[in-house]
């Protein structure tokens, strides 16, 4: 299970699975001399732990984050920063029944199919409590932007078939969302729509938006190591999305060249574009306006309602999934598409650190 | 520009400008004894050179490939393969005008700012030229995959407002369609709605499907090194493409868990699936249905009516672009997808050969 | 700091300071189904541990080791191994004095000038403890090859001037001697010499030499990816490591062509060679010989001596290195190049099966 | 036969065979801005082509290098610099013999047992010939390094038993030996010890040192990734080089503390070194004196006396070697060398470029 190493310069290393002693990361590539703490760690992981609304799993897990390594005096050193998130309770009780069936829309069947048996205890290494490490790493990513002014934000763009109203976006309302839906209006509505679908035991998707501003012009390196494909891997590889769109996406596959087009044009002395349907990105490369993605998210696969599956002694059996599940992965999800957009932004700014000779020799020059 | 290498251990290492000597690639990690030969090449070359059509420039490029390296009497050697298609005509000529303002929807902007200056001539790197290399390579992928029993074949989904009727939908007409869209009623009515759009000088986008048939199970590695996140970088890597989906993508943000679910049930003693709403892939490995994914392809960004932009003196302009190009990429573009999604399936493949010690025992047993 | 990520397949993720929380790695792409547990990586972890003999520092560290993750009812799952072994004491108070010069020998300066600061208790991330990782790591490794039939086996050459006589060479009595010396009348000598110096608060270098039985034929990759080219980078990158040779080594750098090449015959139908100058590698392939190779180490830094230096002041010093520290490194960094070593073969074990078409068809033929 | 790419950021991807069309290397990840030519690559093919002096093989090759992409207007885009020297004679008729039998000192062997055959004329891929795209990649690396104020230069050391004597070394001497042997007394030595061996038909080994003056300090990535580590894989990677050192090397390991370590010391305001034995690396990183390191290279295999093998029909066989052999490889390699520690210093200065917040933030600022 070669995989949960992510980056070329800036080296995120995860461990750990849901039922085990804990999750955990090691930060790889970070500069020396970020101001770095636990505290501001925790922030990050506060906005994806369960039990923060009647909307997501009332397991009580805490997710206290501890630093093992890399920081010294309040800054980073340079060196490996390795962080830890221990498992407070371990009731794989919970979890034995299911060792023996294939959950639909899980990985159970392709664990044990790759690696001849799995640890079945909530899911093990494919629970989505494995983010809590891409958020943990994703909160230096987001220092380390901050400190070159570019911010990145992500909030819930739909929930089943309620999709916030443009006009009505405002990014600050982010937080104020118990669905980090920054239309309260929309927001509201969802979660009639969600409370609804609790009550039928099912579950809901939605779509996750994430907007970046602050870039620099020419972030990504042509070819195969483009900017919007690395956003894309980065994106598609949190379990539960199943689609990634930059700027227009999809909806660009219908428009027409002159409409889908932005034009240059300078403004008070500075290009900009007209319109920004490219969604920040030209040829792979950032191009200054800001840069919007969108993901789409599965609803959860665990539901309480009776459904088909086969088991280990394949056989046809029927299953009702037990355990506390979220009823939707998508408020929870923020904070990690976010995560997952600050690290590849930053592995991808420090590549283009390369790109001219005359800029490297002033870095160099004595 | 670092960013023309593709692959972990089959790797692929591309060069070329549009109108500079040629473009070229060079495979390295490919298997001993794989039977190859130019004129297998050759064929997959002749899929996206221009000039098939009506529909895409009539610029005449020959596009011969030639093998260099790595094949010895008919068969890979293990030995890198290098490919090289010379440039017929390097009329720079056609391209100086270019050379002073930015095209809309192009990465001149981006290129100028990143490096300094650009190779304008047709595009330099940037041009869709670029990806005679990734399809030859992809026809040395597809060699391998077809000796494993997989195949690869994507289509045109959609043209603008016109898409396949699934119902009518025969893979065997893929390459009877000039659009190579294998569903001849919906190919027609594409045909007529380009042959409008043309005459009145703008562009069209459509989307491009790809299944895969044969997968074995288990394909992908957990966490950051999905199967479906590294498709979705290969496939966001092509120029134009700005959205990409696996399974039902977008549409199962608004589905429900019940509805989302893949039941699993024995058919003959055979693990199947009821449904194949996943797209072939659960926990972002293969779970043996078939994969099923797609790619959105924003219209040409070249067209002949008059635009607005800026030039490298900083005024804001109106031009008119000049050149004999593609009203749209989509159906030049089918087998750059497909060649994408082969080079990474043979890359997750080789990487899935570590996953078991047992499997390892065996192959070294003596 | 990038650089604690080691390998291509089979990677190592390592973390920790000298005097901070604890030292730990992170296994990624071991395969599933190897038995693993905390008390076979502590044998490993006793061979490098302080405190064994009066050859090395009087310091006691438990370096009690603790797995967190991937390994589920005794087996590895595939899934990340992350491994801690806490510091017990933190002892800064011991260090504060060396923050202030550049210890000789040591990279205090280095460090500095590359990150502007550095963690300087007791060298922080460049302290030889940063090893303990690397043991915890390679005992993975060595149980990987052992389960392959293959066995490495380090041990100490040479120490100061008293190197081991090969015909009273015996592998088996490694861990009879304090010294890891396997000709044990060698080993009498260098324990006399060793007395004596550290009386004269002198310290003392010496060679490692690694020997590895019932490798497969054809291991490592050609050109840049050669098996010997892996293990010097390897066992180079140990801190006090200065010079690495595979087989004859420099002395085939004065040896004829007829007197260096190793003749190949047959004997009972097997091939062998008639001599082993080669060091078991063939054009950077093992060849089925044994592979030996060499690692010169130099004395400790750290002397009780007075030195010069100069202090962060930017002034001319003399200094007094208090502290408890190795006489030798050699015996305790056997098991580190024993751990290199096996790190390194696994991952090109690893990397060559996918080496020949016919082998991968086998493999994943239904 | 993966292993034909070189680097992290400033990446090599050779090709070719020894009688195949032509030998190949892309560069990807050179900055933009470079002047660069292929008069200017010329020069360092020239150091290594054959037929320069009566001690190499009299085989006329003449070399010529051709830049096919990422050069425009005389300066390099950034984009992928594509080389090919094309073989001018491809004699296979003269290797057909050693089709069937394992040269002794080769790789004949061990590429068949890996790939289960192998391109047999002229040794294949496992030529010296493969060599020359190193060092037309290591010519753009030069450029770099002088770009930026640092000066590579490698020589011959030794000869069979003949060395330099270090006070008549004069580096202004190296093109004015036929050996590259920078002391002309022990280079006149050289010569008539060579002539003897030539006589014999035997072949000779030798000793290439390489110093690099000029380095910033700092370079290199402590743990894995150090500075030394990475020259040892890159020099180690060359076919016929057994060793590998720097600094004081083996020599250090019968030293003591007190006499290997270097002083620090202000002179004149500026931090240097009392001696160098360290060779200019200090905890992996440079430290600002002259890198100074060695490779050990074994006598050509090739003799063209009676040797002792065996045939692919399992059979014990003399051979006698036909063909043009270098009766040393040494001074064709000097450039070799040369251009691998090259190729090594551009990745790991690029890789440094991230090591401080407060740089990038200066490299980012607007």
């Amino acid at each position: 299970m070669a995989g949960s190493i992510l980056g070329t310069i800036f080296k995120v290393s995860t461990w750990g699975e849901s039922h085990g002693k804990g999750i955990g990361v090691v930060v790889d590539g970070c500069p020396a001399g970020l101001n770095m703490s636990e505290e501001y760690i925790q922030t990050y992981l506060n906005r994806r732990k369960p039990g923060q609304t009647k909307y997501s799993t009332p397991r009580k897990e805490d997710d206290h984050v501890e630093i093992l390594s890399g920081v010294f005096e309040g800054r980073t050193t340079g060196a490996p920063i390795s962080m830890v998130v221990l498992n407070q309770t371990q009731r794989s009780s919970d979890y034995s029944e299911i060792a023996n069936y294939y959950r639909p829309g899980h990985a159970d069947y392709t664990f044990d199919t790759k690696y001849g048996f799995r640890d079945y205890r909530g899911g093990g290494r494919s629970s989505g409590r494995e983010t809590t490490a891409r958020v943990a790493a994703g909160a230096i990513a987001q220092a380390i932007l901050n400190s070159l002014g570019i911010k990145v934000s992500a909030y819930t763009r739909s929930i089943g078939p309620i999709t916030i109203n443009y006009e009505k976006l405002n990014l600050e309302n982010i937080m104020k969302s118990p669905l980090y839906m920054p239309d309260m209006e929309a927001s509201a509505n969802a979660e009639d729509f969600l409370m609804q679908k609790m009550k039928e035991s099912n579950s809901v998707g939605g779509v996750i938006e994430c907007v970046v501003k602050g870039m620099p012009v020419g972030i990504g390196e042509p070819v195969f190591e483009k900017l919007d494909a690395n956003l894309a891997k980065a994106v598609m590889s949190v379990g539960a999305v199943k689609g990634f769109e930059i700027g227009d996406g999809f909806k660009s596959a219908s428009m027409l060249g002159e409409d889908n087009n932005d034009a240059f044009h300078y403004e008070n002395s500075t290009l900009t574009k007209e319109t920004n349907h490219a969604g920040g990105i030209l040829g792979g490369m950032s191009d200054g306006s800001d840069i919007i993605l969108r993901a789409a998210i599965k609803p959860t696969p665990s539901i309480a309602r009776t459904q088909n599956t086969v088991n280990k002694a394949n056989e046809n059996i029927e299953v009702n999934i037990k355990g506390r599940h979220d009823p939707i992965i998508v408020p929870r999800a923020v904070v990690v598409i976010e995560s997952m957009v600050a690290l590849t932004l930053v592995d991808m700014i420090f590549q283009n650190m390369y790109s001219r000779l005359d800029k490297i020799q002033e870095f160099y020059k004595k």
